[in-house]
């Protein structure tokens, strides 16, 4: 399975889609909005640019595509006023890669425009807002373009499904396991850890060539508190899903084989693992590296106490990040509807004994040194 | 009919796509290429730039959307290799309509990227390309930012339908014709040209800004050589499809109103015409303006002596185009199929009498002035 081409979310603007169920996403967000908000401001009171080149890289498709940064103009458009500066132009960003529904994100633009123009009036911006599709484990951007870098819930998917997740007489070493389990043997513990590791330093030699002295980067991606990389907190959605294609395996719907060749290519890492990378790395002095927990409550309404239907809706929202990926290896021959319904039993039944579970979200601010 | 929300090219790759019916377009492509290579040329050798600033207006979703950019790239390639230079870098923009299918676009990007390092090897670029959805009818980019801008095949289509085309009591005053033709009386000559006139001139005022002073724009668009906007060389494509459109009114199929108030969001300017208007703005002066004469022959296979296939051709080169405006004006209910059948219908004839029909392009190659 080829990480870059799969990994996107479900198009447009459906039930099942990445738009209608980014709800935890939407959450993190919220929660480092403010992290956002601090950086920014100390980033414009500072140097009081005359434009902003601001990015988001893996923005996806949803209303969460252009939220950030909608609320990281309104946070410098704010401060500009109480300083009775005139507007700076803003020059936004938004990358995902290419096989993300830029489409979807570039229909909603035209109202964006209206609404920042209705709420803002004519002496805003004026704000120029364009898609680079690519792969943020690389180059994007020309150098030193960049004043301001958001990234949210994305930097946890891996370039690629770790390598040597098999042995020299190439058996799967992950059997039955979609990600790092309490089942997962050492190698394969190690082959994540590495593949993160890789990922995540071309991200910052990336960054740390685009972004300009001083310049920002807020970054919210899923990981973990523990020390152990197959803790509960940061491992139960793959297992359960694992064990909904093992039911289906068992009933002979699926091949083994196909459960256990598939591995997930996204990792949780530990505040000390990412600290550890930026300190190798050297460009980017943290200003704060804080952990987040988000209740998973894929539902809207907190007061759902029905399990059935928070399992079902659990399991609609990993299947608009889950969806593409899983079709790619099992094939669009409709065992999604299947899976996806198991599965959501299975949150169920983990809803009835783990009454309130929480995902880990690390949040990281940073600022580019001299 | 808002012009700017039904303004695309129908979508994919599929047999009625834009992206496989834009032969045409691409004739127009080749025979500018030389006028673009003169001007990127003489743009590089004079300034030497570290970097280059690269916009294509109008990229659309076809093949053709990034084969502008990488010829223009080539050049510059060529003639630094030449002068045993370093390459300087790329960053190219690719714009059109928020409704274009960029997505289509974008999944031709790693493709585009790999055939870029493979031909020129690691010591090319890097490029950088970027999706900006937009109206080139208005700002698009930062102040200053751009060397280099081409359009081609685009401007001639209009941010709307021009006003006026009903008179005070709200009669259509352009019956039974969807563009400028022979019995169009004076005040629909007048609403269209007042409509080019607005737009091609808020577009030079738009890039006046973004082009820095010696930067460089080649356009090309459908034109006229004739001081006449009513002669055939640009009506009679819009002549047949009014003809096949009032065989359905006479057969019942369609109200005879909804295609009184159907207006093309088009104009075909004449030379002088577009010299007034780059007069006037006095941003830009004029190195080249030129008449190509594109025959208008769909078929990519120029021995086709067979009226009714190459009929049925041009109709579905037009059907590319023009599909999604007369959906959204028709309804999605089906016709479209009878209508550019017959459309064909009416090509063939017109092909029996004259052989060798030729469309008119205007090619204007400008330097933004200090």
């Amino acid at each position: 399975m080829g990480g870059q081409t799969v990994l996107h979310m479900n198009e447009g603007n459906g039930d099942l889609s990445y738009a209608r169920n980014s709800i935890i996403q939407n959450k993190v967000i919220s929660v480092a909005s403010e992290v956002a908000k601090e950086a920014i401001l100390d980033l414009y009171c500072t140097t009081l640019p005359e434009w902003l080149n601001i990015a988001d890289l893996g923005c996806s498709s949803g209303p969460n595509a252009v939220q950030q940064i909608h609320e990281i103009m309104d946070f410098v458009d704010q401060k500009r006023r109480q300083l009775r500066r005139s507007s700076p132009e803003f020059h936004c960003f938004l990358n995902d890669l290419p096989g993300n529904d830029f489409n979807t994100v570039f229909s909603g633009l035209p109202e964006l425009y209206e609404k920042l123009k209705a709420e803002k009036g004519a002496d805003f911006g004026p704000c120029f807002i364009a898609g680079v599709p690519g792969s943020f484990y690389g180059r994007l951007f020309p150098k030193s373009s960049l004043h301001f870098v958001v990234s949210s819930s994305s930097l946890h998917w891996l370039s690629q499904v770790p390598v040597n997740l098999h042995s020299e007489t190439n058996v799967h070493l992950n059997k039955g396991k979609l990600y790092i389990s309490k089942t997962s043997p050492p190698p394969v513990l190690r082959s994540y850890l590495e593949q993160f590791q890789l990922d995540f330093s071309v991200f910052l030699m990336s960054r740390s060539q685009e972004i300009i002295i001083g310049g920002r980067m807020v970054l919210t991606l899923m990981g973990r508190k523990s020390a152990d990389p197959s803790s509960e907190e940061c491992c139960f959605q793959w297992d359960l899903l694992a064990n909904a294609l093992m039911d289906m395996v068992h009933e002979g719907l699926i091949e083994e084989d196909k459960v256990d060749s598939l591995n997930a290519p996204c990792y949780c890492p530990s505040p000390e693992e990412l600290m550890h990378l930026i300190d190798l790395e050297g460009s980017f002095a943290v200003n704060r590296l804080e952990t987040i927990e988000v209740e998973f409550n894929a539902s809207d309404d907190n007061d759902d106490d029905d399990d059935d239907r928070r399992g079902q809706q659990a399991a609609k929202t990993m299947r608009a990040a889950m969806e593409p990926m899983l079709s790619e290896h099992f094939g669009s021959g409709g065992i999604m509807d299947d899976l996806f319904y198991r599965y959501g039993q299975h949150f169920q039944e983990y809803f009835t004994h783990k009454k309130e579970p929480k995902l880990t979200n690390l949040l990281i601010s940073m600022v580019r040194k001299g």
